[in-house]
């Protein structure tokens, strides 16, 4: 157990280093930044990278809403759950620790405005000169991780082709941010929201709950979506 | 055949949810946008990760061309036509919904100008600034599904690296969109194209029938194609 | 043998349409346009959805140099040489006649100008703002096809994982791409090269022999340096 | 062993012909360049490509630092260190000269300034408009290359999807860029550092012991990360 909990340490570390990381480093700069574009593969490429190179010790869920989703659709075990999510969140808390270090060396550096620090957020116009309500966030965060957690269930399927569920799964997630880094710079993760909110504070806080609540119930009821009207049973199987 | 119809709902929703949602959301923002390329990405990633998630249990179409196509090229029964292409359309046109929901969330939303909420479109000159003719149109829309239905019948043939289809056939859809989105927006898909026009009305509407004919005759031709000049035959195999 | 060349005729073809033209619709528009990094993944793309279409018909080469470097890498027999490229050539040709008739379609097309049409060339100032000379565009091209012909030997070889052949094949034509369009517009194939010069004339069908020269003498010296100083004999791999 | 060492010969010259290539030839055209996101996605496409291509051969390398860390995780026999890292260095020292010889082909070109010829560096604001300090530099290098290392570690276990591991390995390596083009111009691989270094001299040389001491304790520290707190042994396998 001691190693799945490292296992999800390093991944969720990685997943935010990664994703944040490259939207706080690299997506700004004019003229050749990378842009929505470049965070979105960022982040797919997180979960691609440490799906191949752990996912054979964890499962390689590096998100709540994922153990909680799994939990739903019958693939883990509940009594799982509280270690993995405590291991997702100190994994992501560290990371933006070590991203907060590293533009403290660096001029120019703040987490004042919307987004700042790569926060999520709501009802706020960012970068994109765009402010979606809460209902609209809402049912992004919910449909968008509903989807992921299909995906997730039917790429390690064991009537599929499971050695690809890593770039299904790590590429499904850069889809997610193509989609909706404009809308509430992408959550689907409440332990990457969290690790955010910690050092900026202020309205990243207070805004946190949907960032749990959303993602998490999508997570959910998209297990149960697998489960109950996409998995095959052993005797349509049979047929 | 319950569930091969829900596969095939869940996939074309996921289709159009995110394709037309990230050229919604995220295509235009000033600087940081993710443009043609990103829109291109995010379709083809679209149908990479369902064909991974529950192409198993469908066999993944998404798209009534495709099971035109399939159904020429002998791999689909065509007394499934219709149910198939019932789901598919009932997908896209929820997860059409979907979007429009999302966007009244937002300020600044509309569905006038050619292309607004994703439609296709020929004869006008679009944000690429450049108009197509009508033939021009028919013969892109034509030759590119086409081709999507050789990719699909040939990736998915016995002799080939079936596993590997998945991401051909995902890719395939990204270099068609990376060709024509400044043609038409892209349809290849008459189920997509039919979801955006029944938001929009007006010309959507009105050059709908160029975005269901042009696909389907493509996809019929692209099945006819590999059937009688590239599939091997028993003969040849054991050669 | 007859489906090996409609093979190597529809792959070629859609090397050409796809290719170049991402590059003729796409690529200038501004703000959204998909620049040169959506032009070299358009090529890598056609190369890699075929390579998994067609690859177990033909091998897939869909380019003359290809062709002659596995003749010298021991990979393809002398005889099958000129069939091969002549389906090739014709593919590419009738590809460009039809990206030429669907840009007669729309306003504002033109075939002059360095790299009008998607033309390559050399000691010309395109779209980039440089020139570079005959020698170091000889250099690119006979470097860049050497490296080609690499990749597709070892990635092809007995040894190594083949069926991820097609992924790493195409991708290198995308890195190819990064590398020298902005020096030549990227040909490494001769019949890409010709397709085009075909319907521009003037300087781009002076320049020709460079992008038939350069190309086949590099993959030549790639099909050799693989087969004498890297692959394996039955020895080594029996230690 | 010879055999082995042309193939990180050719690999090395190819990480930096292809990814100092793209940046030096492609990143920085107005409007359509590749920008970051090309570069990154340049590097990590070299090693991906000979990964598939001659990763049979040597293991594919391509890094001192890789190799460094291989060592430490239990994968790489000391005896061999050296080989491998001239026959790295001479490659990427190489591939430096060639990029050199074409651009002396071109006007316009130039080895002054941050980050001139691709090089690297810290303390500096290059084209990015940031200057990072010599502390978070390090702290970027030594982070990067330790999961660089859990990466390659955990895709090549034998417990895990080992043909996958050009894909997760090369891609992995487009994320670190996407994170760190704006910190230091990326280095995580000594023998790239080197190759820039030698042609630009001055400040690119006399930085350059950071690029070597980061990379290479940060790759020491990954293999040790992985061997002790995430490799499964024999025991918990069975379990």
């Amino acid at each position: 157990m001691i190693k799945k909990l490292f296992a999800e340490f390093f991944g969720t570390f990685w997943l935010v280093f990664g994703g944040c990381g490259s939207a706080l480093f690299a997506a700004g700069i004019p003229d050749s930044g990378i842009g929505i574009l470049g965070v979105a593969l960022a982040f797919g490429l997180t979960v691609l990278t440490m799906a191949y190179a752990v996912g054979h010790i964890s499962g390689g869920h590096f998100n709540p809403a994922v153990s909680f989703g799994l939990v739903a659709g019958g693939r883990f075990p509940a009594k799982d759950l509280i270690p993995y999510i405590v291991a997702q969140c100190v994994g992501a808390i560290v990371a933006a620790g070590c991203l907060y270090t590293i533009l403290n060396g660096a001029n120019a550096f703040t987490t004042e405005g919307p987004g700042a620090f790569a926060s999520n957020f709501y009802e706020m116009a960012g970068y994109h000169g765009r402010s979606f309500s809460m209902g609209a966030a809402f049912l992004a965060e919910f449909l968008l991780t509903a989807f992921f957690l299909i995906i997730i269930m039917g790429a390690t399927d064991k009537w599929a082709n499971g050695k690809f569920a890593g770039i299904a799964i790590g590429l499904g997630l850069t889809l997610i941010h193509l989609i909706s880094i404009p809308i509430t710079n992408t959550s689907v993760n409440p332990a990457r929201s969290l690790s955010q909110a910690v050092f900026v504070g202020g309205i990243a806080m207070s805004q946190l709950w949907l960032f749990w609540i959303a993602p998490i119930l999508g997570g959910i009821v998209g297990g149960l979506i697998y489960k109950f009207l996409l998995q095959k049973d052993q005797l349509e199987v049979a047929e």
